[in-house]
């Protein structure tokens, strides 16, 4: 079957997973996987569609026009023929939308999502996945967190009967690189302007550096595979600019560095949310940059820890793509 | 479908596992899974069978008497009418037998297997992979390499159309505790003394400090997942009694210490396997004791790393529970 993709948001993710898309066209041939990208909607870009395929040269260029017929996105899925929805529009964190409305349009006839987008498993991770239960079709989110590190479907396939009990991670690296500013002596806008530098932090990167991001990845986290039902505010929230970059410099020195951690335990069967700077050490204090940190503890297995290194739009983008496959790739 | 168990090899892994398959008892049942141990064979105990199962406590306390009219594997797995073989009996790295000899009478009459021995996967993998495709059964082996890190698994599930390009890992717990002992200026013997104690080291050690088990692992890892068809004398081999326990303080006092680091690198087509002592840092300088890691780069993915921290027989019998869980639950 002839997989029609679309694709909603076209920032650096999905373009990267375009261009990754058309790199692994071979190995996915060899799977059985046969796909035509058919559609593409931003914001800035407008309905782009074709059921017969667009010419992804040509959509990296931004040289194919919008369609001005099409206006909303149950439209555009229709328009599309399309039998995979790549979300990666933006983030909202405080309602999720218009990315449930979104997924919840494609998933209704019948189309698979991978999103890339945090919100919705916040916000209705419980009724997203029923939804997709109920249309027989999967719902997939591998790159909502943590780039590069396959951590949903780890806890999903390779750790069957293994109870989750706690999660400590450094899931931002804008926090991770303003700190890194401090403990050399730099201003907090050297260290956001390095972390822009970089690509991975916003225009205004508050919602970083206060910890809301950390708090968005971890509650969904929770919702997803701790089986909780978090809001937002249930997650106590701290971010680095509770410290002054002395202590953090001072922190460095005496080998003990600050990181933005964000944690997660089960307490019977409640599961508290935490995200604070913290004085870390072990494989914690060996992340810098871009790189990303998990660690898992079960009942039983004591404590196992992933690091992706410079994780960016680029892993962001395999991890959409091992979705995918895994979307579509039983059918074989 | 009843599963019927058997195991060869009753050491701590084994025992292990028949503790952690009780334990987990009512999560089996839930996804379908229903189990007796209906044999157990060892060099010491002889054969144990029941086809109506063996009662597990008796059997941890050795009160069940061996049946004296089995006298070879392939009797002994008929008798107890096994579906599922779980292989843990001692390495013998230059043959890998009778481990090849107990899998093959396995597979050859529709018997899963999941093994914790290296042995097979260095003198027989893809004969092996080949005689379980043939029978349409299933042979795992997540517990011969870094027990408490799924890696088989992940790059077999998680990571798809991934090519893994390099692995550089300390899949050797005995060489880590030797080299902390030379750097906190204790002997040789003490350091060995301390990992017999901690249950990891024979009362050799010298298979682990030359470096033959971690060859033996990492030509397993390339013979499954790279495609190689390496053989033990292929892998480069240096052990940690290179060095002088003088270098070994001294590198530890510079901030890098040495770990006996295992490599894989592909050239071409060509894998090339290393063992040798390295100074290290990052996160391989946080490994200490028990603990394990492994770091991968794959084209897609520039570099992840795992780390299981105190990795013992309970962790390497998860491993095995999780194959298990994998040879039989997709038939629900």
């Amino acid at each position: 079957m002839m997989q029609r993709l679309v694709l909603i948001g076209f920032g650096n993710v999905n373009r990267s997973l375009v261009e990754l898309l058309e790199a692994k066209r071979p190995e996915l041939e060899a799977l059985g996987i046969e796909f035509l990208i058919c559609g593409v909607y931003s914001r800035r870009l407008g309905f782009i569609v074709n059921p017969n395929g667009l010419d992804s040269k040509a959509l990296l260029e931004q040289q194919i026009p919008a369609d001005p017929f099409i206006v909303d996105v149950p439209t555009f899925l229709s328009a599309a023929q399309a039998t995979v929805l790549f979300e990666a529009s933006s983030l909202e964190p405080f309602s999720g939308q218009p990315a449930i409305s979104y997924i919840e349009a494609a998933l209704q006839i019948g189309v698979h999502v991978v999103t890339a987008n945090k919100g919705p498993l916040v916000h209705a991770a419980q009724h997203l996945e029923a939804l997709a239960r109920e249309k027989r079709v999967k719902f997939r989110y591998e790159a909502t967190f943590m780039g590069g590190i396959p951590i949903y479907s780890l806890l999903r396939s390779c750790l069957p009967v293994a109870k989750l009990l706690r999660f400590r991670g450094l899931p931002n690296s804008t926090s991770t690189v303003i700190l890194e500013a401090w403990e050399n002596g730099q201003s907090y806008e050297e260290g956001v302007r390095r972390a822009q530098e970089m690509g991975i932090a916003e225009t205004d990167p508050s919602f970083d550096v206060d910890g809301w991001d950390s708090a968005v990845k971890i509650v969904g986290l929770a919702n997803t595979m701790m089986n909780a039902n978090l809001k937002l505010e249930d997650c106590s929230v701290t971010g680095i600019r509770s410290l002054t970059p002395e202590q953090v410099r001072q922190a460095k020195q005496d080998g003990q560095p600050y990181r933005l951690v964000a944690s997660l335990r089960l307490f019977g069967k409640a599961v508290m949310a935490r995200v604070a700077p913290e004085q870390v050490n072990g494989a914690f204090a060996t992340v810098t940059g871009n790189d990303m940190l998990a660690r898992f503890s079960f009942d039983v297995l004591p404590a196992i820890e992933l690091i992706a290194r410079d994780s960016g739009a680029k892993e962001t983008a395999y991890d959409m793509l091992a979705d995918f496959i895994e979307c579509v790739g039983s059918k074989l």
